[in-house]
C-alpha cells in the first residue's frame, strides 16, 4: 500500500509499519467565500498526507454539497484527491474543490454525522471564513447526541475579511490587499486626470474593518468608515467641510486624486453612493463625487505570496496536529478542547486555540469578528497622513437591555 | 534660439535656418475622460516639436482650464512643456496634464477665439474622445466669426469607448480592454469556485458596445448587451431559460463560471443590478446571480503597449501634418478641409479625415458614436461560442417623424 | 449521435440530418514554442466543431506526442476533446495539450502520414509559429508519396516572434509585449531610481525585431538593435558617445532612466551582456550599465484579450475553412493551393493564403521570418523619439554567390 | 511660521507654541538599491513632519549626492520638500529622491560630518538596505572626531534582500517577493507547456536566502539552493537523480513544471546557468533544463499594500523616536545608545534597536545579513511538498584560524 502511495506520490519516504497502521482518512473542505490561498493550503495538506502515509478525501462544495451530493452520478462530491490534478495549484485562486457558505446545521446536523460515519473520517480538515468557526462550533456543541463527530477538527482561516477568532491574519487577506490597492491606486489615477474629483470606494470586509483600514493606509485616503466606528451625519459634515477646505487652497497645482474607503456594512444607511451624492450636493460645483464599487474582485486573481507561503506553513501544522489524534480517537476528542481549534497567527508566532475557549472569549456573535482587533491604531495613521482634522465620533449603538429599556423609555 | 532648444532636450539634430523661420507655436490639449497613451502620445509630440524647433504648449485642464484658468497665479493652465518633466510620460496613465469634458462652446467661444489670439497659437492637437471631436466641430463652425480660429486642428482619438467618428480603433481601448478583462477573470474565477452562479457585469463605453463585445469575446461570456441592440423582456426571458438548462444538464462537474456583460447604456431601464435581480428570481433557488460594476478602473493603470505604440506612431504624424499648414496659415485654413482633421485607423492604415466630412457621413449624433461599426460580427461569435440559442431580438425605437406620429396614432 | 453532442456541450443547435453525413473528424496540434492565445483557439475551434456536429481531437505534446506517444497507456497523445475541460480555458497560457518543437520530418513523414490514416482525421488545425509553417511545408511536400497527407491543413500562426510568413500579426505578440513592456518599465525606474544607469536588455523573438522594437517605442528606449539590421561597432561607438552627452548635460535633474533593447539574434557577438559591458568601459564611471534578461517570461502569462479576440476570430473562420473541404476530399486537396494554407491578418482584414505561395514569394528561410516586414518604420520613430543621432549602418553580409566569390578572392 | 505650514500641507492641526520652540529640521536620506515602500516611508514622514510643525529635507541620490552634489546649480541634492510633489508618492516604486550605495567612509567623513553641521540638521532618517546599516555603524564611530554627528539618527530597513540586523522583514522584500513569484508562475507554465523541462531560476538577495526560500515555496519548487546552506556536486546529483525518477515515472499525464530556485550568491561556482548545463547534460535527453535570471526586475514596480502600510507605520515611529531627541542634542546623543537605532518588526510588535547592540550580537558582517534567520524552518518545507529526498548536505566552509591552519596543514 505504501508502496502504491509512493507511485502515486513520488515523494513518500518516511513510510514505515507505524504510518500504515495509523493511516487517517482527512476530509478537506472548504466553508464560506473563496478567499486566495486556499488551494495552496489544500496542495500541502495533500502532499504533507501523501508523505506520511494519510488517505487525504476532498468534500466538494462545502457542507452543502456533502449533505446532498456525497453520491451523485457521475461525480460525487466525496473524492479522493489526485495528486496529478493537485499538483498545479499551488498558484491557483479561487477554490478548486468548490466552496460554499452553508452550516451544517442548515444542511442538517443529523446527516453531515451520519455521513462522517458512513465515509469513516478520521478527521476534518477546513479551510474558510467566519462560517468554518461557526460550522465547527456547531459540530462540536452536537457531539453529545453524535458520537461520529467525536473526530479531531482543524480550521484553517480563509476569508478577505479577517474576521475569524483566534487569529491576527486569515489567508486571502493580504490577496485582497494586493487587488483592492491595485483597484484603488486606478481610480486614484482617475481622479487624479480628471482634477477636483472626490471617489468614494466600497470594500468588501464583512463587519470587519480590516482590508479598508490597511487599504486606506496604502492609498493615502483622505478618510475610512469602518463598522468598527460607524458613519455619522456629523462627521461626514467635518469630511466634507475638510475637503472643501483642501480644494479651496488648491490653486490647480495639486495633482493628487481624492479617495475616501468605506466598508459594506459601516452604515446601514449611508452607502458609498449616498455619502458620494451627499458630497457632490454640499460641494457646490466646486469638486466632483463618485462612487466606485470593486465587488468580488477584492477575491483576486492568483494569490498573493504571502498568502501561499503562510497556507503551506499552516496547513503542514495542522496536519501535524491532526495526526497527534491518530485513528478512532473518539472518546479522547470528546474531552479534548483541542480537538477542536483554529490555527492562528497570533505575534511571533504560531498557535492552536480550541473553538470553544474562542466562542466564550474572543468571539462577537453579532457582529461575525473578534472581540479584540489587532490593526486599530492603525485608522488614526490615516487620519493623520490624510489630514483629516479631529471629527465627531459616531454615537454607538446601545445593545442589551439598557437598549431595550431606553426603546421602552425606562432609562 | 535653436541652441537652447538642443540643450533643453538633447535631441534636436536637424535643426536649420528654415525650421527657425517656420517654427510653430503648437497648443496640445486633452478633451474628455482619461485613456491609457494619452500622455505617451503627448510626449511623442513634444519629442518631435523639440526636435524639429517647435513650441510645444499645454494646455492644462482642457477647455475649462484654458477659458478660466489660462492666467492663475502662481500657475496658470498654459505652460510650455519642459522635457525633464515630459521625458517619464511614455508609461503613464491618466491625464498628465489633465483632462475635462467641457466644449468650447460652454466655456464660450469668443473666450476661447480670443485665447488662441492672444496665446498666437499656430495650431492646436487634441488628444481625447468624442467630446474632442465636437469640440473641433464647434471651433471649425465658429471660423466665420473668429478668424483666430483658422489654424490647424488634429484630433487624436483617445476614448476608452472607441467612439469616435473616423477610426476603428482610439487610444485606451486596448487599455480598457485589458483592465476589463483582467476584472472579468476574476470575476468568473469567484463564480466558478462558489459554483452555480451568474454574474452580470456592467462595462463603460458610453452608447457604444464595442469593449463590451471584445470583452465577452475574451472571457467566454454567455452573453453581451449592446446599447447598438438593445435589451428586451423576451429576450431577457429566453437568456434565463437557456441558463436554466444549462444548470439543469450540469450535474456538479462543470467548473466555468457563468458571466453576461452589458453596456452601461444597453438599456435605459434594464441594469445590470435589475438584471441579475430578474435572473435570481427567476432561477428559482436554482443558481444565484449578482451584478458587479467596475466603474472608472475600466480607465486602467499603466497604458498597454499597443496603446502607447500607436500613440507615439499618430502623435508624430498628427505633428508632420500640422507642420505642412506652418505659421500664420489662417486663409489656407479656412478654405482646406484637412485644416480640422481626424487622424484614424482605418483598415490597412492611417488616414486623415476632414471632420467636415466625418459630421456628413459617419456620425450618429445622438448616439455618440459613429454610424458604422465594423466590429458587430463579433457579436454572432460571443452567441456561438456561449452556446446562445437564437433569441428574440429587441424591437428597434422608433424615430424621428414617424415616431412622432406613432405616439399621436396616426401611423 | 448529435443528441449526444448537444447533451455534452449544451449548445449544439443547428445540427441536422447535413451535419450528420458532413461530420469531420478534425485533429488539433500546437507546434513550436508556447504563445499567449493557443488555447483560447483550441477552445473556439472546439466549441464550433461541438455546434456543428463535427469531431474535434487533441494531438498532445506536438508532433513528437503523435509519432511515439499516440497510444500510451493509460493516457495516450490522441484524444477526444472534452467540453467541460476545454470549458475553462479562454484565458488561460501556456498550451493545455501540450506543444513542440519537433517537424515531421524529424519524427517521420510515414509515422505520421500513417497515423493520420489510422486515426482518420479529416483536417488538420495547426496553431503554432514558424515550426508549424514548416512543418505544413513537409507535409505538403510528401503528399505525393503518402495520399494520407491529402487532407486540408491550416495554420493559425501562434508566436510571440511574429514572424510567421502570410500575416501581419501572430497569436501570442501581443500578449508577449504586454509582458516584456512591463518588465521594461521596471527595470526602468530601477535604473531611474539608481540614476545615470543604462540598462541593455535582451528581448526574445527570433530573427525578428518586431517585439524589441514595439517594445522599444513603447517604453521610449534610447535605441533598439535588431536583427534586420544588426549591430556593428561603429554603431556601439556613436551610441555611447550619444549616451556621454545626455549623462553630461544631466546636471543631476533629470530622473529617466535609460534602457537599450537587443533582439536575442540582432548579432551573433554582441550580446546583451557585452554591450552592457562595453558601455560600462567606455563611460569611465561617467554612468553605469547592466543587461537584464527576461527570458520565456516574455511568453507571458494570462494571455492579453486582444491575442484571445483574435484567436477566436481566426480559428472559427479556419473551421469553417476546412468545412469547405468536407469528408475524404484527397482528390480535392492534392490540387487544391487552399488545401494548405496559413490564415493572417494583412492591413483591412483577415485572409487565407496558401502555403506553397508563402514559400515562395515571403519566406526568408534562411532567417526564419517573412521576406516583408510591415512594422520596419518604427525603427526610425524609436530614434527619433530617444533622440538618436544619426548613426553609421552596419554593413549587410554578403550572401549566396557572392560570398563565396569574395572569400575566394574572386570578387 | 506655523501658518505658513497649515497653508502648505493643510493638515497642521496639532501645532503650538512647544512645537514652534522644537522645530526640528530632519534630513531623509535613502541608502542602498531602490526597494518597495522608500517612497511611501518617505511621504509618512514628510506628513509627520508637517503635521508637527518639523522642517523635513531631502538628501538627493544618497551619501554620494551629499558629498558631492549638495550645493550643485541649478539644483542641489539638499531641497526641503514640497508637500504638492510628496503627495503623490505613496504608490511609486523606485527612489524619488534617488538612492545610492556609497557609504560615508568613501564619501569622507569629514566632509559629511561638516555639511551635517552647515545644513544645521537636527536628525537624519536613512531609509535603505545594508549600506544603511553600515553607514549608520561608520558615522557612530566617528563621533568622537566629529560632534555634528552627534544627532538622532534612525533607519527604517528597506531591501528586497531582507538581510538589515534588528528586523524579521524590510521594505521591499513583500513587493519583491510577489514581483518574483509573478515571474516564476509564468515561467513554470511555459515548462507546463513544454513539458519535460526544468527550469533553474537565479533569485536576487544578497548573500540572505530569504526571497528564495520563500518563493519557492509560493510557487511550488523542487528544491531552494541559498547562501546559508550553500550547493555541492553530491548534492546537485542527488537532486538529478530525483529529476529524473519523477520524469520517469511521469507517462504524460503530469503536466507541473519544475523548478529549481538558487539565490545569486549561493555558490561562487555554481551558477544557474552551469546548474542547468549540468541537469541537461545528466538528463540524457530525457528531459530539458533552462536558467532564467529575472534580474532587476525583482525590485518591482508599484510597492505592495504590506510594504506600503509597514513604510507608513514605522516612518511614523521613526518620526516620533527623533522627536524625542528635540533640537541640539549632542551630549544626550554622544550617550544614548538609542540615539542610532534600528527600527523593526520582531514577532508580535515593533522595536528599536541600537545599532551598537546589533553590531556586536546579531551582525554577520561577511555575509551582510543577521546571525539569525527567523525563516530557516521553511526550508524544510519547501523539501517536503516539492518530494526533495534527503540529499547531502553541503560541507560548512572553514573559517579563521582553523581555516589558516589548515591550508598550513596545521590541522
Amino acid at each position: 500500500m505504501v508502496s502504491r502511495i509512493r507511485v502515486r506520490h513520488g515523494c513518500c519516504y518516511n513510510s514505515n509499519a507505524w504510518y500504515v497502521l495509523q493511516r487517517m482518512k482527512i476530509a478537506f473542505i472548504n466553508v464560506g467565500a473563496p478567499a486566495g490561498g486556499m488551494n495552496a493550503a489544500m496542495r500541502a495538506g495533500v502532499a504533507y498526507c501523501f508523505n506520511r502515509g494519510h488517505v487525504p478525501v476532498a468534500i466538494h462544495n462545502g457542507f452543502a454539497g456533502f449533505a446532498r451530493h456525497h453520491d451523485d452520478k457521475p461525480l460525487g462530491a466525496v473524492r479522493e484527491f489526485n495528486w496529478l490534478e493537485v499538483d498545479g495549484w499551488a498558484s491557483r485562486g479561487g477554490s478548486e474543490i468548490g466552496t460554499n457558505r452553508e452550516l451544517p446545521a442548515d444542511s442538517g446536523l443529523e446527516t453531515i454525522a451520519n455521513l462522517i460515519e458512513k465515509y469513516e473520517f478520521d478527521a476534518l480538515f477546513l479551510v474558510g471564513g467566519f462560517e468554518a468557526f461557526h460550522a465547527v462550533s456547531q459540530l462540536r456543541k452536537a457531539r453529545d447526541e453524535y458520537p461520529s463527530l467525536c473526530i479531531p477538527m482543524v480550521i484553517l482561516p480563509a476569508t478577505i475579511s479577517n474576521n475569524v477568532p483566534g487569529t491576527e491574519y486569515s489567508l486571502g487577506s493580504d490577496t485582497c490587499l494586493n487587488e483592492l490597492v491595485n483597484y484603488c491606486d486606478k481610480i486614484k489615477q482617475s481622479a487624479s486626470a480628471t482634477r477636483r474629483r472626490v471617489f468614494v470606494i466600497e470594500t468588501q470586509g464583512g463587519r470587519s474593518g480590516y482590508v479598508a483600514t490597511l487599504a486606506a493606509l496604502s492609498v493615502g485616503a483622505c478618510a475610512v468608515y469602518t463598522p468598527e466606528e460607524g458613519v455619522s451625519l456629523d462627521m461626514l459634515a467635518a469630511d466634507v467641510k475638510h475637503l472643501k477646505e483642501v480644494f479651496m487652497k488648491d490653486q490647480g497645482q495639486s495633482r493628487a486624486g481624492r479617495l475616501i474607503l468605506i466598508n459594506e456594512k459601516a452604515s446601514k444607511v449611508y452607502s458609498a453612493k449616498l455619502i458620494a451624492d451627499i458630497i457632490r450636493e454640499e460641494a457646490h460645483e466646486r469638486f466632483e463625487s463618485r462612487d466606485s464599487i470593486p465587488g468580488h474582485v477584492q477575491q483576486g486573481g492568483v494569490p498573493s505570496p504571502m498568502d501561499r507561503c503562510r497556507a503551506v506553513r499552516l496547513a503542514i501544522k495542522c496536519m501535524q496536529h491532526l495526526e497527534t489524534f491518530g485513528r478512532r480517537a473518539q472518546n479522547k476528542c470528546k474531552h479534548d478542547p483541542h480537538s477542536t481549534v483554529v490555527i492562528g497567527i497570533k505575534g511571533a508566532g504560531v498557535a492552536f486555540t480550541p473553538v470553544e475557549e474562542l466562542e466564550k472569549t474572543d468571539t462577537d456573535w453579532k457582529n461575525r469578528r473578534p472581540i479584540s482587533s489587532h490593526w486599530a491604531s492603525l485608522k488614526d495613521i490615516v487620519d493623520i497622513l490624510g489630514g483629516r482634522p479631529p471629527y465627531p465620533k459616531p454615537e454607538r449603538n446601545l445593545s442589551g437591555l439598557i437598549a431595550k429599556d431606553t426603546k421602552r423609555g425606562l432609562s
